[in-house]
């Protein structure tokens, strides 16, 4: 039944992996945003999360993979769409967004807004493998991935690829729809025996900007009661700002550009403690970063 | 390279397919709710529009797939979770919301909340089929599709077993990144020459219940742009109303529930227009429903 087609992909592939290996061997933290169900706010979420680790003295060392080859948002919100994704020294360049964050989506392969991506899990599976390999990420403090919505194709793709991921941090609103499936998500992880860093419950309640008054347009406290119910870490609730969906059309991560909001704020709280989370849970950081520290 | 094992699976599959011609024969419209990005109300569509449907004049003729495999939400929406599919005349019985609305999905399935669904796309499509082929969907004056978001295998799969689909609804919320997002939807139902129906613009606007004064939380006016710059009809706007979400969390749909809201409103002037563009569109309409009639 072996052909030499068959021989010959098979080859390439084993190569593409070692490649991956050897990539990722070169960072230190990977961290993968999921959630259930979509439009809760991962996108957002990775964006001004990289920001937020990249200001905390990692310039030019976080990178950032946006895994939705259907939907792909991050360049957008990052101001950086347009930019060429060219050769580079046997792999290719990657985006440069603000604070030198690394940047590979598949909105840079695309010549026209309107062009969907009509592609199979399998070839999904192939675009990912090739973007995590052969994206010249260099040496990465940080590489977040940005998952697309459910448990199918992508997200196993990429967490099967990533054996060694830090954790993922889980996004979701506060409705029972949403808990529902965001409950999947995190069972997801544990059947891949990857840590969960917890959940962000987004768009939680509304503050009238003229009066003051609290709407609970999505509900509130939905993220609280997943994370406790399956015993994982909260880390924090963010709420509605019209400000937030102002500044991801502008290209502008929200926590640098309304620092002083109370969602920038609530935001930069759920950093610090997904920073807390990483320094007790990867104690033994290797100093020199290479791939047998690693593979360990 | 052919074994009886692969001829066996192609015979069945056919046998498969033949047996989802003539389920389908007795659907009089076949329509799809897609959207681009997740989370932006496409299983609140699907419910609420099968509810106005049903209501006007076609109680007990209206079916719903829920063809998200990942994150079904229609069940819940619907006040209809943990009824028993069983197996009936040679298929399975569908699970009965109000007004007679019959409805597939994954989530009939599930044993527990938490539970995922960790498939790829071969085995989301072998589902799909199923659903659509051994479910009793009996005569149907409507079957509405609520399919995940994105370009890839669960819309996929749907549009191809169902080539003789009315059209699509096309479901965004008004930002620019959805509006991205939004347009490669419409350009894959082109591509798979379905007709579009139109696109609705939900979560268009927040007014305080308080003080009355309107935030656009997520701006105001994306889906209407995205209407005009490709071409299609635009079928309204839905303002947030934090009873919406309410209701979707306790199985009532808002349509009935909250029918006074400015949300209830927007909606059935929506469910007005698809139900004039379905009688100019399909203007013949086979009195005696059959595989004959349709296959035209």
């Amino acid at each position: 039944m072996r052909d030499e087609g068959n021989d010959e992909r098979r080859k390439k592939l084993q190569e593409q992996e070692e490649q991956l290996k050897r990539r990722m061997a070169d960072v230190k933290h990977k961290i993968a945003v999921i959630s259930g169900k979509g439009g809760v706010g991962k996108s957002l979420t990775t964006v001004n999360l990289a920001v937020a680790l990249a200001s905390h003295g990692h310039t030019h060392s976080v990178g950032i993979l946006d895994a939705d080859i259907h939907g792909p948002c991050v360049p957008k919100m990052l101001g950086i769409r347009g930019q060429q994704i060219t050769p580079y020294r046997g792999g290719v360049s990657l985006a440069i967004g603000p604070l030198g964050i690394k940047v590979m989506s598949m909105d840079f392969l695309m010549e026209k807004d309107e062009s969907p991506v009509v592609w199979r899990g399998p070839l999904k599976m192939h675009a990912i493998r090739q973007f995590l390999s052969e994206s010249n990420w260099g040496r990465l403090d940080y590489l977040l991935i940005d998952l697309p919505p459910g448990t199918g194709d992508e997200p196993l793709s990429v967490l099967q690829l990533l054996p060694d991921m830090d954790g993922v941090v889980v996004v979701t609103i506060p409705s029972e729809v949403s808990q529902i499936v965001v409950k999947k998500a995190i069972t997801f992880a544990r059947m891949l025996k990857i840590p969960v860093i917890g959940v962000i419950e987004n768009m939680s309640g509304f503050v009238c900007p003229k009066c003051g008054a609290e709407t609970e347009i999505f509900n509130v406290g939905g993220g609280q009661k997943v994370a406790k119910d399956l015993d994982v870490p909260f880390l924090g609730k963010i709420p509605l700002d019209s400000r937030i969906c102002d500044d991801s059309d502008k290209g502008m991560p929200f926590i640098v550009h309304h620092s002083d909001s109370p969602a920038a704020r609530a935001f930069m709280e759920i950093v610090a403690r997904i920073e807390e989370w990483l320094a007790s849970h990867r104690q033994v950081v290797p100093s020199v970063r290479g791939s047998e520290s690693k593979s360990a």
